[in-house]
Formats: structure tokens, C-alpha cells, sequence
């Protein structure tokens, strides 16, 4: 059989999910080429470009796409594996951002401070070596940090016909900003209008858990995803898969409500794989399960539940839709 | 030089942090040997014995102590290093318990639901093999999951003679359920009264992050810690290390102030060990750090934001107290 | 002068906030007759007709309008003045929805129960009397309440293009269920697009604070409101006046934010009103202000920041255009 | 039938709720003449007076008391009716403190700003004409604000022998800061040890709800309460009466769980009081409820869930115990 591969080009940045059409529609199965600009649109790329003057609101952290993926009905899943997650250049930068962040006063934690100093740190990033460089902006300090690419944003339109900015994460994904969503992860998302149209940016060099400051190291990428439809099986919340974890993400406030959705969805999903009493299912995620921030910065902050598939042995989630894809990405990248 | 070793015998259990005079008093560097109940106090045996009916609030959660440390005065941390942990018994349980846990209705999250099912999960401990054993108790479904022994419960006498329940972790420690209380690990926590007065409880086999439904595998331990004294440097809120990360702790509700709380300690803390200003240090710490839950249960939440070391090459802290009671716990080891 | 009155008909009831043409175009000053359905479009007319049954979603909380406002601009504020709501029919509902309400479990909130039991309550509705009938369910407990008609849903065409559905209250008004947007208060709101685009609904016969079961006295309403610009005076938040308090609104979760975002508002405002430096008003609102709940249930919540206009003696909000809608809704309701 | 009146003297303030024996006992039905000292302890008499220089920590918000209640055992109610609360100065003070109130950052909404400014206010305070004089600092304003004196602070000894600071607000009643708790209000504390042991203190010539920039018009007070005892009648938290409305109370984190946890209780109450069924009592609050905020900076948020008592004909709490104290309140005052 041979890949079928396509490379989505040309398309104007988005900034938000829902009320667009799509800018390309592939089968199930097929590999998506793609690039992607950096949070910032790629208007910061020095310490003087501060974002509050070179950015323009609400033109924030673009996203490419749509795809739609034929034959993507609502109550469907999308699947969308993310092959290779390649940073576009050898820089990237994070910043302060006034009124946003997790140790700050923000437009909804509203204080009577003045915003933090608004700064921008540039990162060499050497792809060959497998690093990046954050070079301390008051002092001499330097360190090199391991490159672990992957998208803060990737979702689907959402739900009764809303339009959400980019920046929001919710059930229909966007911008979560998990770690986890790197190269060999599948990720699985309701579908709420037909085709889903999946879109994704806000690539990252790497971040930490919490993207404590607001931003993490921004880059323009060129990522390869295969996307996968399996039918009539809508998680309630996006949900990620790695050849070692299942994992069930949440996105509310407070972070105690992110949390107890990730929670509730694994211990449901546990329940249906592993055919466990729901209260059984609830005392294995209790005693064997992770749960690692992704963002607590953005309007609603993700939290993430991680199951061990080792405290699930011989179970498969959707048909085993991961491992394919796994393949698909092994042979994509092989015949590259 | 000798080991200084003493054993903690004896003691009545307590059931608070503060209000009671040492049970042993020792020189900083000392290796104490001692032994805890479980959380239920050893009374939930079986299946059958529901915690609701066999334990009396407030007579639960019972922790060991408390250890005076000589010379500890109110601003001075003290250093509480886990040499061993070891299950006490071949078997551990962990319950539902009504009105606790993250998925269920609670007398601070209130509604009109009736309680969850109240239910016991009894778990083989196999400490040769290093696991223990999970089994539905509504289905066939076992599995083997590996043993991590922790201490839930580790603090010291709480400032302003507040009296706190050994159930609520704070400023000073206490019922934090982190899974990264394991041996190897230091923990650091302020001094609030002369002596610093350590207590400890709550062993683990084994927890998720979070402790979702509300127990882990509980299980009586017997345990060897060392401690000491580091004079003029209480930080404000309990601290971890290991041989590879620092770790700082917050504990407070909402979720997101637990995480706040412990970000902004890793960040003033990272910022005092490598001379970072103190937006540098967020930006390091934002790229670097990770946020892992500790419990979404009790009284108050527990967050940790955890730095690998090698984001602060050359630097290290507390002058290098973990690295000297490292050693100290591998001469007790090899010579017991 | 003449006052300009024109009646918004026939137009097709909306579920969102923005996505959508103006039904209306009026110039500022005019009064506008229109109808509302009730949050269930009308759908739950006795005590078997279950919502989660005779509803679709996201077909719920339709909304008339919008109506746009001539010469409206982003930067500025349009005023809308409540000249009368009066109850449509003899009879209103409420009920308790599936996962919806402030002592449940919810989507966001999401726990292990069950959803409690979906059940309709009919309350008859006397406008003559000024009293409308709870008759409980289970029992012969009957009691007449006081009428105190609002509406739940009032707001604008949000920023950066969203679309939100209209049961979410946020800076672009939306469902934020006070009891204070009732005949003669005038609401705030800030433009986003030309027009402002103007929509309203989910009339209450009376509602608590909190609207803690989901659902207050719902019912269609006739409603005369007169809209009104204010050039280059957008509020960041909705703001509303009646004539013995200045109000401020926050729309967030946790609710604390909520209270934050409407004290932060109302303390600014108090500054700029009356000359204060902002600590000063702070303190000032802190002493002198009200701090009720609007909804504890939506998908954000809602807190009010009231402050007593005989705290700022001689002290008018923009101009004292509330005063002059006061003046036409008098004459309207006079030549009637 | 006399007034057994006795006077509470010469007791050595307290700093928190627990931990202390009591310092007078009285029958069930007396009345007790006290006095109380403000937050601050009478340090801060002046602009200049810093709350950070003049007070030592923990030796803030002295509390009066306690006072054993003779015959009180756990699970019965004692009941603290106000009779009467007096400014003993004609002065009142009020400040911001740093890390401390609703629009900054403290030490669990822990951020990188610095704290805002510590800023003393001292007001007038005019017993004979009821009012209390404003004063800003930074301008020439000023205005006269209605005197309505409350205590912030009543509580007992707490559950489990815990000793906790008289700051923080529990099921133990505490700091709660609500102006509810003004002369002609009854409020009813589950008692947790023999006597029950109430203390007060926490003197406001009046507050705004929420208490927002951390501190009301904080005054000493003389204060006349009467006690009594409801034996076996216990409320999970403290609960409110006046003339016209029932109350409950809830302090928590985050806010959303005071609210639940207050009209929970209201729901509760009401069902038992009516004979309502549970849900049937839960739509009665939902629409005839007032929901204000107490305190939104003290360690817990408190919120109120009051009904007002002609949504309950002929329903009487506590067996009429309100009507009794305020006869005897009528009588002492009459007598005095």
C-alpha cells in the first residue's frame, strides 16, 4: 500500500477554532505536511521586539488549517498522530507578557499591581545537537536545555457552532499546551461539525509542565501529522496516546476542575478498556496514574491524567488506531 | 567518624502537628529508626472493614513523634533525610471513604448526592519482587503494580501554636501525598518552635499523582530517616531534593494557588542559588521545571514544581546538605 | 421632542453571541418593544416535560435580537436602559437539569455520581398581584413569592470575533443571571463591532442570588428596553446603575476571580468618578460596597460589586445619561 | 423572672479559637457584658502606624473569651445573640497590609509583584449621629458613611483538640467577617468540647461584603451578648437568624466551595424546617435566596446563604429560641 501524502500550503493563518471553512481535506490515513508560525505570528525575533508592540491583539498564536478529514461525522473521533515536530529555524524566544502568566496579576486574577516587566529572551536552538539555549537576560548565566518539540495548540471546530479564539483550550482541544504533545503521540478529539477541521499550532522548542511565565520556547515548525477517523467514538475531552500512557486531558477552571475532568475521563475510559466497575477503575487510576499540569496560564488551565498501559496489560484503545499510525509514521519517515 | 543511630519506641500516636511535647529529642545528624501505622491506624484488615465503622474521627491519619532536633530554632530549617522505607506487613488496602476523594461530593465541595459506595481494596505486598498486587473487587481483572514506598504525612510543629489536624498539609508540611517522599529524598521545613518537632506517618506502597480517590496503598512502615539542622534558613514552605531535581511544595485550595504557591518558591529559590534576577529565574524555571500533583483531596492541595538539576549546573543547595546525608544513609545501609 | 419607539418583531431567536446580522438597526436614544422566550424556548410547559426531553441542544437560552446601535464603534459603550419586563403568560417554570447546578455534579465539576433527578416545578404567575406561587412536588408546601422581573441574558457581539453561546456570561455581557438587570436599572456594555449588536432574553420572574438550582422563575417576557451611546467610554467589563447604586460585573471561574474582576472594576471606577487615588477608593469600596452573587452555575460565574451612590456625593457616571433614560422610560411608560 | 448579667473582665486576649481554658462560665440565658479590643490589638491610632511595625505576628485579631456555656456537650448548639455592640472610641482605624486582600497578591495567591503600599486610614466615629467619616488620603474627598457595628470574629473551641488562629474562619465560626453579625442577630455554633468555649472579637463600626482591601473600620468595642444553650441541635457551620431572614454560613477555598457549603446547608435546613423534600427545598433557595459575600481575603472566604423567613410561613427555628433572646435582649436594654 502505498502513503498517501500532502503537504497543506498557502493557507492564511487562523486565530481561532470554528467559523472557517476547510483549506484542505484529506481521507483517513493520509500524512499532512505542514509549517506552522510561532505564537507570536514571528513578529518577535529580538529582545527589543516586546509582543505588546509588535503583536497586534487579537492576531495571537495563529493556527494552520483546517483539514477535514472526509467522512468525519459528529460523534465521530479524530485521530491525529504527530509524526515529526521539526523546529523552522535556529532561534526561538519566550517572553513575559503583561497581565499573563501564572505568577502574575492577570484580566481575570484582576489586582491593583502594575503588569511585570515585559521582556523577551532569544534561544539559539541547534537541532543537530538536540538542544536550545537560554541565556539569562540580567546576568552571565547560560544552559543549554534538550529540544522536545511539540504543539501547545491542535483541535477541532467546536460544538454548537461556536467560534473560539485560539488561545482558549476546551473539549475541543486547542491551545492545552502539554509537553505531551510531541512527536509520537496520537491525539483523539471529538467531532463536532463534519469533517472535524483540525487545525494546530503554537509550536515550542520545549516548555515546562504549567508554561509557569505564559510563554514557552516559540518556533515556527514544519511538523508531519497522519490524521485517522474512527467512527462513532467521541471522547467527551481530547485524549492522548504514546506507546507507553493513555492519558485524558482536561481544560477548566479552577485547576481543581481541569483536574477532576482528566481524572473522571481516564476512570471512565479505564472502565471501558479493562471492562472494571467503575469504582474499580477508580482504584487503579488512583493508585498507578500521573498527573502532570499543562498549562495554568491560559484561559482555562489543562491538567492531564496518564495511565501506565502497564497497569493495562493486553488492553488496546480505539482498535489499536496508535500502533497504525505508529507504522504509517515509521514508513512515512523511512521513505522520506 | 561513628553513626549516631537511635530508635523511635513507643510513642503514643498523634493525631495533630503541634501541642505536644517531644517523644525523642536528638543531635542534628542522627539516623532515627521508627515504625508507623497506616492511616486507618491498622484497623481496616479486610474487605469487610469499613474504615466508617472501624476508625473514629478524629482518631485517624496517626503520625510518629514528634523528634526534637537540638539547637533548632524558629528560622532554621531542618533536613529530614528517608535512608529506607520498607512495608511493614505483606499486605496494604486503601478505600472509598464517604465524602473524600476528588470524584465525589465533600463537606467542602458540597451538593445533594449521596455519599459514593464505601469500599476496601486489600493488596498482596510482595517486597522481594517489588510489587504490589491490585484486584477488582468487581470483576477478575489483577494486576502487579511496583512497589514505591512513601511517606504521605512528614512535617513539623505549625507556626502561631496553631494546633492542625495530621490530615491537612500547610506551611509546615503535613499530609502533602506526594509519591516523591520516597527514600533518597530530603525534605527541608521551616522551624516554627524550638526543637522544630518532626513527625511522620501515612507510608505508601505506592500513590498516584493526586491520590484521587482519596487513599493510597496504605500501609504500616518501618522507616529510617536521618535529620539535621541547617541554621538561618526556614524557607517558607516545605522543600524537597533528590539526587537529580529540586523540588518546592505549595499547599492550598484552589488548586491553582497550591501551584502558584510552589512555582513561586521554585523561582525565588532558583534565583538565590544561581544568582538569576528573579524574571530570569520564572523564564528558566518556565522552560525547565515540571508540575506533577501531590494530592486534590485534602484539606488543602498539594502542588510540586520540580527543577532538574542540570538547568543549574555548578549550583547547589543548602551547601550540599542532601549530598552529606546521602552518604550518611548508604554507610547506615552497608553497615546494618 | 418626540420619542422614538420601534417594536423588534418576527426576528429568529439566536443561541450565540456574535455570528450573526443585526434584526434591527435603531439610532441611539430609541425605545425598542420586544418578546422573549423563556430559556427552554417555551418547551417545558408542565411538570412532564423534562428538558433533557423537549429540549435539543444547543438550542436552549434563545436570545432576541441583536439590535445595532447607529454610529457604535469598538472603544465605545452602548446603554441599555430596562423600561419594562413584564411576564408574557399566567405561568412560568423551573426545574433541575442533568450535571447543571451549584450542588451537583457537573461536566466541569465532574465527579462519579449519578445526576440528580430532573424535575419540573410550575409556578403560577399573578401580575396584578405582584406574586408568583411555588408549590413544592413531594409535599402540600405552597408560598407565594414576590414577582421581580429580569432578564438572565443581556449582552453584545464579543471581541476578536467569538462566537459564544449564549449561556455563557463573560466581558461581552452574555448570561450573567442577576437579579439587578430588572425595570430601571441601565446596563454598560463595551462595543466589539460596528453596531455593538445588542441581544437579550431568559426572562425571570424573579430569581436568588446564585441561581443555585440552574434555573430561576422562567419565563417569556414582553420587554421595552431604550438603547443608548456613549462615545469612546467602553467599560472592560459590563457595568450597571440603577438609581441608588453603581454596579461593576465579573464573569470567571473560580468565583473568587468573578469577585475580583467586579471589585477591580468598581475600585477603578470609583477612582476615575470621583478624583480618588486607587488605594483610596479602594478602601473606600471596601467599606462602603455589596458584594452579591449573580449565578454560581453557568459555565462562568458571575459576582456583583455594588457601591451606594450616597458614597459619592454629587458624583454622575457618564454623564448622567442613566438620569435621562430614566426621563424616556418614564414618558414612554406615561403616553403608553 | 431576673436578667442574670454578669461582666466578662480582666481576661488576657487570645489569638486563636482552641487551646484555652475558659476565662468565665455562665448558665445558659446569660448575659455577658464584655469588651473587646480591634484587629490590631489598639496599635494602630494613627496615619503613621503601620500594622507591619507596630504589630507582631501572630499576635493579631485578639479575641475576648472564652466562655463556657454550663451543660454544653459536643453535638448541641450554643446560641451568641447580640444585644448590643458599641464603639468604645471615637476613633477607627483601617489599612492595607501587605500580601493581605482581594485585589493583591498574598501568600497563597503568591505572585512575583511587590506588595502594594501599606496605607493607615483613620475615621471619625460619631456614635450619637451614627456615622463614621472617610477620610482619603491622597485628596481632598470625604464623605460620611452610615455606623452599623458588627464583630468579625465569634466562634468556639474547634473539632479534633485543633488550635487555629482567630484569623481563619471554619465550622468553628471564627473570623467570617460578615456585617450580619450586627445587634438583633442570633448565631448558632456546633460545640465541639464541653462549654463549647465562644470567644469574640474583631470589632467593625461597619465593613463592605467582602471586606476587600483586607481590613473593615476596625474598632474596640463594648459588647453585649446573651448565651444559650439548644441541646443535640448541632449545624454542621455556623448559622445566622434575625428578624427576617435564616442564614447559613460556609468558609472555604475556593469561593464556589463557601457558597456550596452555605446554601447546602440552607437547602438542608430548610428541608427539615418545612418538611420539604430535599430537592423541593432546593428550588425554594434557588429562587427566594440572597447569596452575599462575608470575607474574600482571610484564609478561608466565607460566603452567606440567607432566606427570608416569608418564603417560610409559620415555620420557627431552634423552637423560637431568636424570639426568646431578643426579649431578653428588650428587657436588658430597657433595664440598663
Amino acid at each position: 500500500m502505498t502513503l498517501d501524502v500532502v503537504a497543506l500550503d498557502g493557507a492564511e493563518p487562523a486565530y481561532a477554532f470554528g467559523g472557517r471553512e476547510a483549506a484542505l481535506t484529506v481521507a483517513p490515513g493520509t500524512v499532512v505536511e505542514l509549517t506552522t508560525e510561532d505564537c507570536f505570528g514571528g513578529a518577535v525575533k529580538g529582545v527589543d521586539d516586546l509582543p505588546s508592540r509588535v503583536c497586534t491583539f487579537p492576531y495571537l498564536n495563529p493556527v494552520t488549517g483546517p483539514i477535514a478529514v472526509e467522512g468525519a461525522e459528529p460523534g465521530d473521533a479524530v485521530a491525529v498522530h504527530f509524526v515529526d515536530i521539526r523546529p523552522a529555524r535556529d532561534w526561538a524566544v519566550s517572553t513575559t507578557f503583561p497581565h499573563f502568566g501564572a505568577l502574575t496579576t492577570t484580566h481575570a486574577t484582576a489586582m491593583l499591581h502594575p503588569a511585570l516587566e515585559e521582556r523577551v529572551w532569544v534561544y539559539e536552538v541547534d537541532a543537530a545537537r538536540g538542544v536550545c539555549r537560554f541565556r539569562a537576560r540580567r546576568s552571565d548565566f547560560e544552559v543549554e536545555l534538550p529540544l522536545d518539540p511539540m504543539h501547545g495548540t491542535v483541535g477541532v471546530a467546536p460544538a454548537a457552532n461556536e467560534v473560539i479564539m485560539s488561545i482558549t483550550p476546551g473539549a475541543h482541544g486547542g491551545n492545552m499546551d502539554t509537553p505531551e504533545m510531541r512527536a509520537g503521540t496520537t491525539a483523539y478529539f471529538p467531532v463536532n461539525v463534519p469533517g472535524a477541521l483540525i487545525s494546530l499550532g503554537d509550536g515550542h522548542c520545549r516548555q515546562g509542565e504549567g508554561e509557569v511565565c505564559g510563554t514557552a520556547v516559540e518556533a515556527a515548525m514544519n511538523t508531519v501529522v497522519v490524521v485517522d477517523l474512527i467512527k462513532g467514538a467521541a471522547p467527551a475531552w481530547p485524549r492522548l496516546e504514546d506507546d507507553l500512557h493513555l492519558m485524558s486531558t482536561g481544560s477548566a477552571r479552577p485547576l481543581e476542575d481541569a483536574f477532576r475532568i482528566s481524572q473522571h475521563d481516564l476512570v471512565t475510559w479505564t472502565s471501558a478498556l479493562a471492562g472494571l466497575e467503575e469504582l474499580d477503575a477508580y482504584q487503579l487510576v488512583s493508585q498507578a496514574g500521573l498527573a502532570p499540569a499543562g498549562n495554568v496560564v491560559d484561559t482555562n488551565y489543562t491538567m492531564l491524567a496518564k495511565l501506565p498501559k502497564s497497569a493495562l496489560p493486553g488492553v488496546s484503545a480505539y482498535d489499536g488506531v496508535h500502533a497504525r499510525l505508529r507504522e504509517t509514521a515509521e514508513r512515512y519517515l523511512s521513505e522520506r
